[in-house]
């Protein structure tokens, strides 16, 4: 056959990356449990209808559906397939598909679970997500989602303990410049009222949404573009201009805003998280209020997080929001939850653009015993056995290789110990065991390599 | 929509679960690691091509093809679908897969990427792999491998390291009653030469791999009507009779194959194997040399392992073996590797079985803040902040909600500790910690919280 290759967009990991990837997760992993979030896992494959219609058209083409297994033209819509269209005839051929992000999935296993489990639900679930995207720098069809989900409360001291894993988990990772948006989607609906444009929100969300990329001129365009008249672009000018610390933004927004209810409400709610994030006492991140976040995720129905990274080459790598009813899709209405989610690829990104990750994040081997045949051969691996049960990564090396060449698989591994056992060794009743940094070697007995290996720590 | 379901053959996993599943796999890692293996990871995606032809016909059938995003009839084989020849229509739509094992998908990395791993390169993998069986007790669609490998070395000290691995993971998930069977391929070979049946080796192979489910009987029957005739038969007698220790089972084999060739070379390879086995001690199961071991994928070439629970309702829960040309396959000829893999799943049942799961492995809250409201609810949300800080996993009830409601979120959730701060305890400047388990309640100021938990015990 051709030569191998993987599917575009898709990633292997050697175990440098492993290294880093699994510092990632438990960093975020070990905070989600000090907040006492509690770990699920769902299926990669969900039923096609439990996806569909959750994510708009335009996430509905990015959805993969798996082929039925077997003959699958037996019940097969013909006629669709006859026709070319496309569309219908994939329903008729699969009938499950890859999940496409956690929170659909979540929300079908909380209504599915609901007489088990204990409300309000905390629950943590890293796992890979697959979208059909066009594969691109930093856009993989398969990526890793970290989401932290509070369900059945509308506490606002939940959105407030999400800034905080945002900046105690991010802090952990050593990431610098890290700003959290936040806003809340009652100040945009009343933005909207105010401006007279309450049937267009989704419309104006969206235009919103690109001010990152596009900057104001460009959703000002945007938005005549979509039919908003000079006067209602107007009406939104302290959108673009209100800035300041926290409690400034918030009185602005007052002043522009406050004689709109739904506004009101939104303010108020945002004022209470801020006062519950002065208790907690943020360590790391800044927190922002910023009007002009908008997410594009239409089940959002209070607070919106986004979290960006200054000098950074990324956009944000954490997002989330309040949905009031997102289970309701499920026929459990009423389960007001909030959550937030990790991009963790975008996280390896900005780490490893600010040289972030530390040696220890590699798993490596502690001890090589080289290989010299015989019963130097038959003692190393005796001596290798004791060791592990100390608490030491250790190998022999399977063959009676050169020594050039066993030193350099040590090398090439970044093994920071050898041990040799030579016929003079052995005699002595003794090994040599050499620190590979500095060429150093000195004698042990056996016996005493597991308390020297611990006092020179695990990579010296 | 209809009620929510998942597809059949998959499977939630709830906190309790993931909190025994995680045990398993850290165990297993842990002990992969400390033999010097790495982790890699592969995506869940592969090429159809690189997959197909590699298990088997009736493989093939059961590897979860994924739909082409977009539209996928406008470059279909329009006659194959016209015809209704599903397998050759399913080539035309899907050009992905998911991966049916991990072995398949490692042989395809280490081709990719031969120049920059160290050979012998030692991996570990823990990934779900994808089959469309039918689903069945103790049969999934998708479920997970522990794979660990060794390739670029035919050295014994291999295999011999690699039943350790069984050997100390299964002790240190206290598994009891473990059976480590050994065989070698060309012992098998030897004895198709001996029966002189070599032309129909791997129908022998595909019989005698039905002993444990079908009996001597039914494997004779089975050899019957796959047109072995009664001598042939007969001369496999001495396959079903011999027994004992492995050194016993050695020599009984050699008085048996001792003129064969090839059974020569395979009993000295396990005899090595052995001598090896003895120098680093086994320390939980049992090792036994079984002639009638098969295991059914043909790229076998050399000591083939499985591992059985006695007093357990499951199969095997451990397979592997040498292969000396997997990479072959993806042009890199001459690669010898011996590898294993840990089936999670049967492992879980086993456990749960021997009601093997000790408390420790569940994820918890150690600490509940009681939610009285206003200046208490503040205070917690600090002091909780605190306690997190210092290393403890706690939460604060979200709602000012009735204590009887609080109180059973705790029990629920299995938190040992619950803290309550009313107005005479906020006057005292103190909190009353109250053990669950017990009732006991008592009275500390807010920074003796911290020591106090740490001397309980983390789940006191």
């Amino acid at each position: 056959m051709s030569k191998p290759a993987i599917p575009k967009g898709t990633r292997d990991f050697d175990p440098i990356e492993m290294g880093r990837r699994k510092h990632i997760f438990k960093v975020i992993e070990s905070v989600f449990q000090s907040y006492g979030f509690q770990p699920i896992e769902t299926p990669a494959m969900e039923n096609l209808e439990t996806l569909t219609g959750k994510y708009g058209d335009e996430g509905d083409q990015l959805i993969f559906k798996i082929l039925n297994n077997g003959d699958f033209l037996a019940k097969a819509d013909h006629e669709a397939l006859a026709s070319s269209d496309y569309k219908r005839a994939a329903f008729s051929i699969a009938k499950k598909a890859l999940r496409y992000d956690l929170t659909v999935p979540f929300a079908r296993f909380v209504v599915m679970n609901q007489h088990r489990l204990s409300f309000p639900f905390r629950r943590y679930q890293i796992q890979p997500v697959w979208r059909g995207d066009r594969p691109g720098r930093g856009r993989y069809q398969e990526f890793f989602q970290c989401d932290a989900d509070v369900v059945g409360t509308n506490s606002l001291i939940c959105e407030a303990e999400l800034i905080r894993v945002f900046d105690e988990a991010l802090m952990r990772l050593n990431i610098p410049g890290v700003v959290i948006h936040l806003n809340n989607r009652k100040i945009l609906a009343g933005i909207a009222e105010v401006a007279g444009v309450t049937d267009r929100l989704v419309d104006l969300t969206v235009a919103i949404d690109k001010i990152d990329k596009i900057g104001r001129e460009g959703v000002e365009k945007e938005l005549l573009e979509r039919g908003f008249s000079a006067a209602e672009i107007n009406a939104l000018n302290p959108l673009f201009t209100i800035n300041g610390a926290p409690d400034e933004v918030l009185n602005s927004l007052r002043k522009w805003l406050g004689n709109n209810n739904t506004a009101v409400i939104g303010l108020n709610e945002l004022q209470t998280v801020i006062q519950y994030t002065h208790s907690m006492k943020l360590k790391h991140a800044t927190l922002m209020v910023d009007p002009t976040l908008a997410r594009g995720l239409n089940y959002y129905t209070g607070a919106i997080f986004e979290v960006k990274v200054t000098d950074a080459p990324v956009g944000s790598i954490c997002g989330g929001g309040r949905y009031d009813d997102l289970t309701g899709i499920f026929g459990m209405k009423g389960l007001s939850g909030v959550g937030i989610s990790f991009g963790a690829d975008r996280i390896y990104d900005v780490l490893e653009h600010f040289s972030g990750f530390a040696n220890e994040t590699s798993v490596t081997t502690q001890v090589l015993f080289l290989n010299f045949g015989g019963e130097s051969a038959l003692l190393c691996i005796e001596w290798a056995e004791r060791l592990r049960s100390e608490g030491h990564h250790c190998e022999v090396y399977p063959d009676e290789a050169k020594i050039k060449k066993q030193m350099k698989y040590a090398n090439d591994k970044h093994i920071p110990f050898v041990v040799l056992a030579g016929d003079e060794e052995i005699k002595a009743g003794e090994l040599t065991l050499k620190t590979m940094s500095s060429g150093e070697q000195i004698r042990l007995k056996p016996v005493e390599l597991s308390a020297y290996l611990t006092a020179m720590g695990p990579l010296a």
